[in-house]
This record gives structure tokens, C-alpha cells and sequence, in this order.
């Protein structure tokens, strides 16, 4: 067995014992956690965005391409609604059609990283999403898509967008197209980036430097760390062993979850290569063909009352919004966002292993996917859609999620997927520690550690976006404070 | 910068020294050289199989859809002939459409290796395919389609899959997804494995172990070793520092590609971090969108003469073959196959830099890639396409490649794509030093060592099939005697 507990990260040592400098600074440095409430309320005033549902023929700048019934901006940019037409012939619903975003470009989401009297920190934003429930969430310094920052909706500038633009000037600590929800959007990529910075940066208003420390705390909070700030920290090279130089790890699940990043990446249950070859071999048969068609030829899908829903109400509305804000590259627009039907859970069960922390991951096939699987969340779904259903058709391991000891639940905080496509579309968040005595064995689920992860991420289209985000709670643990 | 020879590889350091072993049993092993032509000699005897070109509309149990003009199979299995249309708005051809093979199922692309007498052996086949210019080629254990072994075709059992479909009893060197030709395929996805075996394995007729060694010569014969037998290869782990230990490096350049094996994933011109950030730049920066559409909406296209043909000539044509085959699944058949219009040139310029031999990479976009953008042969192109244009619209780096001193041409030989697909498509496939003061720069270009590119071929669509043949090819040279 080969362990290479450092080399793998490609970041120097030096860089990687800051990291843990800035995650044990829950404080904050340079803005103190105080300052940083203040300013997130002023920002929030000075946000303040009113967002009204409205027909989808209410729409301006956007129109029903006669042709296919498609739902296109009339720049034919941005995005589209389109139908996907998909067939799982081996699969309990072996074929089905629905609508799906197609959204070819890439955007970018990066975080700019810079240290301060030593300790890095990371350049966040207080950014209105039309679909957020409830004023701003914290983004990445830039969340962009190439629209934006190509200036096709005659907005303003992008700030800070030069320093992902022009990378190569700076140390990258991340670069890596992932995928965002594959039950939504149709193969959709996103850059995720975090470049590190040497020279100073002015601050423009709307912009704070937060530690990873503070940034960790703050995933605790409901809706606060938006969805492409979950992902793109979950690409952070993982502090491995330099943790230990801040602090005890507080209580068993502490240790085991220190052991868990701090391990070579063919230590724990499974080998890489073994990892590799069930992700192989999940891909290469399951059978799922997945293929655009025209909206208009999507069956079991009706539009009424100027959304277009499925017959049966379940899983998720097209809708239109219109959009009032300050702050924004232009002050007033609408445009469609897909609504979820109800609030989904997004779950890892995870439990020691030889003292090692190991996660349960799925071999998730979503129709969006690039290359059919992904590794997901060990429960992820809506359990609404699944009310009426008989008790078989539960998702596996929601039961054990949702009925476990409360002491046993290491993380519980309900964060919003993300409120440019998706208008209040929440999720709970949850990470539970199985029974000691509890084993689950499926072909569809592994047990992997967290450095296991993290190097999977490393590279595209390993773990879904749901996955990345609950990695980044999961990793806001280390550390901690020994809990009661 | 950290170095990580053995432990990137996730193979014991005593199956790597075998590797090493068997690299240098060039004269054989189990089977003589000698016996391999005989053997072989009498395959082609035995095989021997009648391949006529035929119009479109005589191929049987194929038919036009009346929708969509896609040449389909009967079945709705296999593979089909569609429509596909680009669009590349930043290039110097903003759009175009063309025609392309559908083929969504993943095949088996797998080598069985068992050790005789401490040296590991691959069980090759030889096989004949409708395309092949002239009888059998060498080709992996197992090459199969899906409808293949899960016998849709009706057909005989696939010899030997059953180790590959129950791959997790033994133990995989390789299991990895790879794209093929994204000129001609549009996703396709092929599953290159290599799978060792501790049990005794009866040879079928067909069938031959060859050594690591032997295969190193084959390649350097004309239309031998086959498409996917060089791809599969090419995932083999790294030999490594162990090599050393098998003789002299022989030359100035054998020591060079030796240290390109050894060197860690981050020695070499640029880091693995540079490497990830200049392809994900690559592929997100590249305008590129490729949708499926009916094959009868293909512009610049036309029937005539029983094939499909650009109006030019140029590129390639779709065209129908009856075989007579004997040794196949089933004994006659028709097909549809590509037929390129010339004979290609695929080559790698390399050269020494700090003593580590590094290879010209290209980032490429072909419509047909799962991401975008593959690292591609410094040169990849159908020099024939481009006799009518003006200089400046030839190939970057073809003039190199064809005008070096024959001293520098290191590989040179003509080996063709796979013929299943691809009716006698060849390529000569060239490994070029490049002189010595000679330093191309050019964005879409960079320096890679052997070690990076075998490292990057552990995940999938880092590198085309062109790149993987090659790169098979540069690795058969290590070790070599020394030239002249």
C-alpha cells in the first residue's frame, strides 16, 4: 500500500499548513465575526430585491421557439428549457421525459484566496439570487457565467473576474469543471477555481475577507453559504496531516474524521483502484440514454396556469419570475427558474472504520450526468415525491437518516441550491453518524475516506454537486470545538 | 514540488518489476517469435474472410428512418449513422454538419496478463474486422460491444469476458472509460481494461500469451497490433524506476524516456496543477457545442453512387460492406463503415529538456469529445484535406514532422483504426525528435513528460485515442538495443 499523504495535493506543504492556520481561525482575522454580521445586514439592506412570480408568457427578452416549443432567451444565450427524453431500460421507470436547463457555456466560480499576517482568507460576496428565499447568501468572489463576464447582457462589469481570467499570473490551488444537479440541468459545467493572490486586492463594496475558520462556522447557518461556495471550497486542498498543529481534535468523531483527511489515498476500506474500477464499472452498465428533444414533445408535462408542471404536481415547476434589485449587473429583468416541489434531504451517513472516519457515498446515475454516474450523498431525494408511494419504494437509507439519535447528528442546517436557476429550492443538509453496529452492504454504495474524496475531486464528474457541498460541511467539522 | 514514482500508480512495486520483466523478454516467453508468425500465419489461413463494398440500400437488416434519414439497425442496437451539428463561432469554420456514429452502449476493450515463470504474458487474438486492409490483426483479449456479450446479434459467446465481467476476483492493473475518434464518434465510450489472473487459463484457438516484450516489437509493424490493443496498453501502470534493472538505457535518448517514465507527476517542465489548469482553460474557453440532429438535415452531404460523400471528396465516407467471414460470431453480414479519404499522419514531436524526455502535446477539440478538448498527437490531421488550401492553412508542425532527418524519426510505422468501424483508415504513426535548438511555443501546446501522460490516463478523456495509440508506441521504444 502506497501513501503519499501530501504529494498528492500538488500544493507545497507550506501552503497547506496555512490552510489549517485559517481554518483554525473560527474568530475571523482580518473581519471579526461581529464585523462580519453587520456587514452582511447592511448588504442586505442595500440589496433589497423584490421577486414576483409571473406567467412564463410573461416573460420579457425570452419567447417559445415555434419550432420546437423550447423556452429561449431571445439573445440565444444564457440558458434554455428544453425537453430530455430519457430511457432506463433495466431501471423500475424504464423511460420518461422531462424539461431540463441546457446551458452549454461554462461559468466560472471561483474564490480568491490571500493570506493576512500569515493566515489565508477568501474573498466572499453578499450576492442576491433571484430564486434565494430570503435576501443575500455568501458566493464565491466570482459567480459568473461567460454571458456575464462577456458582457452579452450589457451588464456591468464583473468585479474581479481578471484574476480567473488571467490565472496563470497567480497560484491556483484548484481548476476543475464539475457538474451541477444532473436530475435539472442537461451536462452542465462549471469552472471551479481558487487562485491565490500575492498583491493586494481592493475591496469593493459588497466583498469581505472571511477565514476558512469563519467560513466553516457559517455553513452551520440556514441559507447563508450559497450552493457554488459549498462546491467550490469542497475543491480545497485538504490540510492533512499539518491539521494537527491546531488543536486537539476535540472527541472521537474528531479524531477519526483528522485520521480520515490525513490518510494515503489507498488507506480505508477500498484501494483508489478499487474505488476506480466499481465507478467504471457502474458507468459501463447501467444503461442510460438520455437525449434532448423539443420541449413540446416532453409527455406527462402540461402547461397551466403559466407554469408548465408534471401531472401529478411532483418534482419540480418551470416558472417565471420578475426581478427588482439593487446591486445586480442590471436592476430589473425576468426570466424562468425551475421551482422543486418540496425540501429534499441530502444526507452522508458516516462511521468508523479502524479509527478512520469513512463516508457513504451512492453511485448515483442522474439523466444530466456527463458520464452517467456520479458519487452522490448516501440519501439524496425529495421525500414528498415519495408520499404516496408504497414503504419499498423508500429511498434506501432515509429511514436510517431521518430516525437516528439526535446525538448522532454531526450537522443539520437547511442550505438553498443555487437562486439563479432555482427559486426556493432547499435542502437538508445532514451528516449522521451510523450505529456503531450498523453495516450496510449495496452494490450502489461504498464506504470512502475523505481524502478518498477530495482527490476525486481533483479531476471532473466524480461526485455530484449535491456531494461536493455536504464534503465542504463534512470538512467544517475539523477541528471543532468537542461538541457538548 | 513532490515526487510520487511508485505510489501514483496503485501497483505493488513487485508487479511493476514484473512489468519490467516481461518488457524485456523481447525474444518471448511461453510462446517463441518464431512460433508467434507461425501461429499467426495459420490464423490468417484460417480466417480468411471476403469483404465486398456494397451501396447503402443493399445492407440487410439495416434501414433508413423514414423521420430522420438515420441509418439504423433493425434492432435499434449496435450503432447508427446520424446527424451531428457543429458550431465553433471563434474558428476559422464557425458551423458545419457532418455525419456520425451513435454508438451509446460501452464496450469491452480488455487484456487478460498471467505471470509464466515470473513473467507476466497478455493473451492476444487474433482477429479479423470488415475494415482491415489485409487478414487478422492482434487484438486485445476481449474486444466487444455490449450487444456482443449480452448477445443481441445472436451470435457465438465471447471468449473470455467473463473475466472482465466479473473483474472485481482478480486483480485489475486498468479499468478506465476513454473516448475514441471524436472526428467520426459522437460520445462514444469504450472501457480499456487489464485484468491480471492467478488461475490457470485454457488457450482457445485464436488465442496466443505474448510478453510485454514482444507486443513492444509488434508495434513497429505494419497494420499488426491493433487500434484497441494499442489503446489498452497504453493504460498499463508505469514500469518505472524498476525498468533500470532490465539493461542499458542503450542511448542518450533511451535514457531520456527512461527518466520520463521515473520522473514524479510534477518533475518535468510544468507541474501536474499547470497541466489540469491548462486543459480546463482549454476546454472552457473553447466554444464549442456539437448536437445530434437527423441525419437528413446534414448540409454539404449527398448520396450518390450508394455511399454518403462530402461534395468535395474530402473527409471521409460512409459506405456499406458485405462480409463473409469465418471464426466471427456469425458467419455473413452487412455493415455500414467510415472510410477516410486518406491516410493520416499522427505524430508526437519530443525532445530532451534537463535530460527528461518530454512529448508535444496538443489540446484538441473535436466535436465528438465527451469534454470538449483531449490532449492530442502534436500532429493528428489527413494531410490530403489540406493539398488545396493555401500554406498557412497546413497543419501546425506537420512540416516538422514529415521533413525531419530520417536519424531523428524514432517510429514510423503504418498501423490502422479499428475495424469494425473504419473501412482501410490508416495512419502513420511517427515519434519525432525534434532538433535540438527547436522550441515551438504555442498556446494550444505543451511539454509532457511519459509519467504525466500515463498519470492523466488513469482518468477518463484526458487523452484521445490517436494520443493513446502513441503513446503505446513511445513506450515500446524503452529499453530498446541502441539504434545504428
Amino acid at each position: 500500500m502506497n501513501t503519499t499523504p501530501l504529494a498528492a495535493t500538488t500544493v507545497d506543504e507550506q501552503r497547506v499548513r496555512g490552510l489549517a492556520r485559517s481554518a483554525a481561525a473560527r474568530a475571523g482575522g482580518l473581519t471579526t465575526t461581529a464585523d462580519f454580521h453587520r456587514w452582511f445586514a447592511a448588504c442586505a439592506e442595500r440589496l433589497h430585491t423584490e421577486v414576483e412570480p409571473i406567467a412564463l408568457d410573461e416573460l420579457v427578452g425570452w419567447h417559445t421557439d415555434p419550432e420546437t416549443g423550447n423556452l429561449v432567451h431571445d439573445s440565444g444565450r444564457f440558458f434554455s428549457i428544453e425537453g430530455l427524453r430519457v430511457e432506463r431500460p433495466d431501471s423500475a421507470v424504464p423511460h420518461w421525459s422531462q424539461p431540463v436547463i441546457n446551458q452549454p457555456e461554462t461559468g466560472i466560480l471561483g474564490i480568491l484566496m490571500s493570506e493576512f499576517d500569515g493566515v489565508p482568507h477568501f474573498l466572499m460576496q453578499a450576492k442576491v439570487e433571484p430564486g434565494n428565499c430570503d435576501g443575500p447568501q455568501l458566493s464565491p468572489t466570482v459567480q459568473a457565467t461567460r454571458s456575464n463576464f462577456t458582457r452579452a447582457h450589457r451588464g456591468r462589469d464583473v468585479p474581479y473576474v481578471e484574476y480567473f481570467r488571467d490565472a496563470a499570473r497567480h497560484t491556483l490551488l484548484a481548476d476543475v469543471r464539475q457538474s451541477e444537479q444532473g436530475a435539472w440541468f442537461y451536462r452542465k459545467r462549471n469552472r471551479n477555481m481558487i487562485v491565490e493572490v500575492r498583491e493586494p486586492v481592493a475591496v469593493r463594496e459588497g466583498f469581505t475577507w472571511l477565514t476558512l475558520g469563519q467560513l466553516h462556522e457559517l455553513l452551520a447557518v440556514d441559507d447563508l453559504v450559497n450552493m457554488d461556495s459549498r462546491a467550490a471550497l469542497a475543491c480545497l486542498p485538504l490540510a492533512g496531516p499539518g491539521t494537527e498543529t491546531v488543536g486537539s481534535p476535540g472527541d472521537a468523531f474528531g479524531s477519526a474524521l483528522l485520521r480520515s483527511c490525513a490518510a494515503g489515498p489507498d488507506e480505508g476500506r477500498h484501494t483508489g483502484a478499487e474505488i476506480a474500477h466499481w465507478v467504471t464499472e457502474a458507468r459501463s452498465t447501467t444503461d442510460l440514454r438520455a437525449r434532448l428533444v423539443p420541449l413540446r414533445q416532453v409527455d406527462e408535462w402540461q402547461s397551466a396556469e403559466g407554469r408548465i408542471s408534471h401531472r401529478t404536481g411532483a418534482f419540480f415547476d418551470v416558472m417565471g419570475v420578475r426581478v427588482r434589485a439593487r446591486g445586480r449587473e442590471v436592476d430589473e429583468w425576468t426570466q424562468p427558474l425551475i421551482a422543486a416541489t418540496g425540501p429534499g434531504v441530502i444526507a452522508f451517513l458516516v462511521r468508523e472504520i479502524d479509527g478512520v472516519l469513512h463516508v457513504l457515498v451512492q453511485a448515483r446515475a442522474e439523466a444530466g450526468h456527463n458520464d452517467v454516474i456520479e458519487l452522490a450523498p448516501t440519501v439524496q431525494c425529495t421525500p414528498q415525491n415519495y408520499a404516496h408511494l408504497p414503504a419499498e419504494a423508500r429511498p434506501r437509507f432515509l429511514d436510517e437518516v431521518l430516525g437516528a439519535d439526535p446525538r448522532r447528528v454531526r450537522f443539520d442546517t437547511t442550505l438553498s441550491e443555487e437562486g439563479g436557476r432555482f427559486y426556493h429550492t432547499r435542502n437538508r443538509y445532514l451528516i449522521v453518524e451510523a450505529e456503531p453496529d450498523w453495516s450496510a452492504e449495496h452494490p450502489d454504495h461504498r464506504w470512502l475516506t475523505v481524502r478518498q474524496l477530495t482527490e476525486l475531486l481533483r479531476h471532473s464528474y466524480y461526485l455530484n454537486v449535491e456531494a461536493r457541498g455536504l464534503l465542504a460541511c463534512l470538512r467544517s467539522l475539523l477541528a471543532a470545538p468537542a461538541a457538548g
